[in-house]
């Protein structure tokens, strides 16, 4: 698979900080720690979610899908052209598509995901060139501090069981 | 692309003229005609869904995100093991990325998309071993009708432009 063009910036840097902060979030209220935001082409934030899966009981409760949408919602339109998503986590395919069909212009994650990831890892939806939407995508960035909030939630999972 | 195996019952074509129905009420209130509902075990409809995009100014607006939405608050879980989506039009990366992710057992489509289709068209993601959930589909059912709905609303969109 490609991996994209990895260029952090500094102010992908502290969106990516704020994105842990809801991923700590997210834990605390029973979620698989992921976080995500939103912000639009002047550095301003649209939105910003937990997982809310199994506190909305639904299978589009990740973080991407709840950020997506309640941007929508703040730009009244279901097109968020110029907007960048910043995500712990590589999405998977419902959320690598949803970015797809809303026009993003960037994404950057944290954490790549070997097993469900669409954004480099089983696939690169972003630069598949027959879809009618192509982003950029700046992957890895704080992936350690990402990868080992969803390591250790996982492993106390395991000895809670 | 595999094509999936077209096994299609006299329950299926009843289903997809219930699809169908909900693709013109789709139409009749502004949205691309598209439509999708969603059967459990026992053959008991547990959702139906138009596309609602438009009207709710959000990129999650297809008609089987919604019918899944529905259908999880129906059931009181994120999970629709042993459920039927049934769907006038082969669902997006973003629809079949969901499909995976609520662990259906089955999707039946009509018309395929060759376009942005993500079970048969541009990939199959209802049969992708790496993915921790596959699903049966029946494909290409009602296609014609189903097919011909959305070339209708097109073709008009296009003369009123």
């Amino acid at each position: 698979m490609d991996r994209p063009n990895n260029i952090a910036h500094q102010q992908d840097l502290d969106f990516m900080s704020q994105a842990l902060d809801l991923a700590l979030r997210s834990e605390a209220i029973g979620e698989v720690p992921i976080g995500a935001l939103i912000v639009d082409e002047n550095g301003q934030i649209l939105s910003m979610a937990t997982n809310l899966r199994e506190k909305n009981t639904t299978v589009i409760g990740h973080a991407e899908i709840i950020a997506l949408h309640r941007a929508c919602k703040k730009r009244k339109s279901w097109r968020l052209t110029g907007c960048t998503l910043y995500v712990t986590l590589e999405p998977c395919f419902m959320c690598a598509g949803a970015l797809v069909q809303s026009r993003i212009a960037r994404v950057v994650f944290g954490a790549y995901d070997p097993k469900g990831g669409a954004l480099g890892s089983l696939s690169n939806l972003s630069c598949d060139a027959r879809l009618n939407h192509n982003f950029t995508v700046t992957s890895g960035v704080r992936s350690e501090e990402c990868g080992k909030i969803l390591k250790d939630f996982f492993k106390k999972k395991r000895k809670t069981k």
